[in-house]
């Protein structure tokens, strides 16, 4: 990274190879002002649009008003904004529209926001007359640097988080990096997250660079910003390449997550987002990777460290250990009455296995806050 | 047919071939007393029977009973009986039952029930967990010949049917066509309606031969209703294996299903089954394709009179001319705003394409009853 950072960089443009199922990730600054690369990815004549009560007032009206300029029909559905609104209820909302609307089964779903609305509109788009075509306009850096990937979709349950959903590939992401511009601080911090995560399970080199990048990434440098979000597509895409259902490796991806769920859905959904709970998730796995062996003192705290460098929190919340394990044991990574970790053996591979019991609770007891 | 009518057959085995994707279908007599043909099909240990309150005091205690002496844990969901029970909240239901036992991804649904259940069964395969493996056990000659077979899946939407689903494949299907003794004579009909349909898009010659046979059709005559349970499942797993997600051909397996869907909306789901509907939609189907030239007046009315002797009705019901063609556009044929119709040309051979408005409303208005 020692080009110049205030030089307009060409869009990237990344594959997602998978068969019939590939698709293209293009990333670049103000791309949302560009008026053909998303006209490019509807095959049909008909649009509908599915975006948030905060993003909508940002965007929506640019990317219906380019749409429309290239002729076609354009419906818009603007759902309530957080994750504790990735429920059945919205995904209704979007069917009721789409028929009131007598959308047939060309019309193309874009997502226009983050995370929420991508799982939500994709898996709209996958049950939606059983299977419409979808495109990907991430708008948040979580959703640039992971959700948008990778085809995953779905919504909540009270029960579990992303417990109903669909494997689904998108036709196309478009990842326009001006977005981050309105970001707010904590959801930057929340993407943050997945890419640390993806250095910690796959790359020591691009962790390394994090580490070393992370002051410019946190003041939103956009060529650090790109190259963060390439780098992110470029490992997820590859994971998911080999294993699109995940029968197996793609499982490394949930490093952190098996914590961190459990304090998603401790906490209710919504009090902490996604990427908060995933970053003290991995605080947590690294915990646990060293209490096994697997990496030693000052790894777990270059993590930890990292972590916090990035504005997440690194102290779970007391939920009690007997709250912590059945929470965890309700996490869809749970086969066969085992609770599996994705565990760093060392920083930049890791493994996946149970853990035993002692350990578990070790790691919730060192990294719990206790209140008074 | 010329063979002992009454003399045991051994099960019948065809193969949907679908590449990865193929499985089995088995047909015989009793196949539910064997203790090892189920659970050769589900791979873990871990079991969900999905049924209705009509089947499952039938054969659940059986059916999970050969489970459990297996070896499987066994969890099971009742549902309310009927195709307006098609809907979210009882599709929510599995799914509840589903997380609160703390079912895995490695849990086969088994459908054991008629369409309704396969189709809701199905669904939540698909999607609980983002997809879990799924076993057909249809009850009904309805489900038997038609909805078990091709991995159409999931539920109505206040606005339309089976609007919002998945294309999903069992790992088997298993027809016993001893399920059928204890079926009313209402649903043996509706299950003759798609029989007849097999006939009429695809194959003269099976057509000739329900018309010799409804007798014994009509009179449960086991090898017969074998036969056109083996005859059916062939010709639909051919065009399935064609087209998969209905790109094209795989359109001709709604002949009379765009009427019939109207009738259905229009009266209320449940008024009319489904099989019922379809009958009646197969009679409109052919006057429509007798005012286009494609059949002659003849012909017409050898369908109307083999839909009459299956116990179908052959009148539609008057919804209005304008209802009708409102119910019909948001029909998901429907795209681009023409509503396709597919029509016999001739008999034995199917072509799918709009139809001028006005030979439209003269067979609405000669297929219609009139109130006084």
């Amino acid at each position: 990274m020692t080009a110049d950072h205030r030089t307009p960089h060409p869009p990237i443009q990344l594959q997602v190879d998978l068969g019939d199922r590939s698709y293209p990730i293009t990333i670049g600054q103000s791309l949302l002002n560009s008026p053909e690369l998303l006209a490019r990815h509807v095959a049909g004549k008909r649009v509908a649009i599915v975006t948030n009560t905060v993003v909508g007032p940002l965007y929506l009206e640019r990317v219906a008003g380019l749409l429309r300029e290239a002729g076609m029909q354009v419906t818009t559905v603007v759902l309530p904004d957080g994750e504790e609104e990735k429920h059945w209820g919205n995904l209704m909302k979007i069917f009721d529209v789409l028929l009131a609307e007598k959308c047939d089964r060309k019309t193309t779903i874009v997502a226009l926001g983050g995370g929420v609305i991508g799982d939500m509109a994709g898996f709209a788009a996958a049950a939606y007359m059983r299977g419409v075509p979808f495109v990907q306009v991430p708008t948040t850096l979580l959703s640039q640097v992971d959700s948008s990937v990778g085809g995953k979709t779905g919504i909540n349950h009270p029960l579990g988080k992303n417990m109903i959903g669909a494997f689904y590939q998108p036709q196309a992401v478009i990842a326009d990096t001006a977005t981050l511009d309105t970001l707010p601080d904590r959801e930057l911090s929340a993407g943050l997250a997945e890419v640390i995560k993806h250095g910690a399970i796959i790359d020591p080199a691009f962790f390394d660079w994090i580490e070393a990048s992370i002051g410019l990434l946190m003041a939103r440098d956009p060529v650090a910003l790109a190259h963060a979000i390439q780098r992110s597509c470029e490992i997820k895409a590859d994971v998911v390449r080999q294993d699109e259902r995940e029968g197996g490796l793609r499982a490394i991806l949930n490093f952190g997550h098996t914590f961190g769920h459990a304090i998603e859905a401790g906490m209710g959904y919504g009090e902490w987002l996604h990427g908060e709970a995933v970053g003290c998730g991995m605080v947590m796995a690294a915990d646990l990777s060293h209490r096994l062996g697997f990496i030693d003192a000052a790894t777990r705290e270059r993590i930890a460290a990292l972590v916090k460098a990035a504005g997440l929190p690194v102290t779970a919340p007391d939920l009690g250990a007997a709250r912590w394990l059945e929470l965890m044991e309700v996490d869809k990574k749970n086969e066969g009455g085992q609770i599996k970790f994705i565990l760093l053996k060392p920083l930049g591979r890791s493994v996946i296995m149970p853990a035993p019991q002692d350990a578990l609770l070790a790691t919730i007891a060192a990294c719990t806050a206790r209140t008074a």
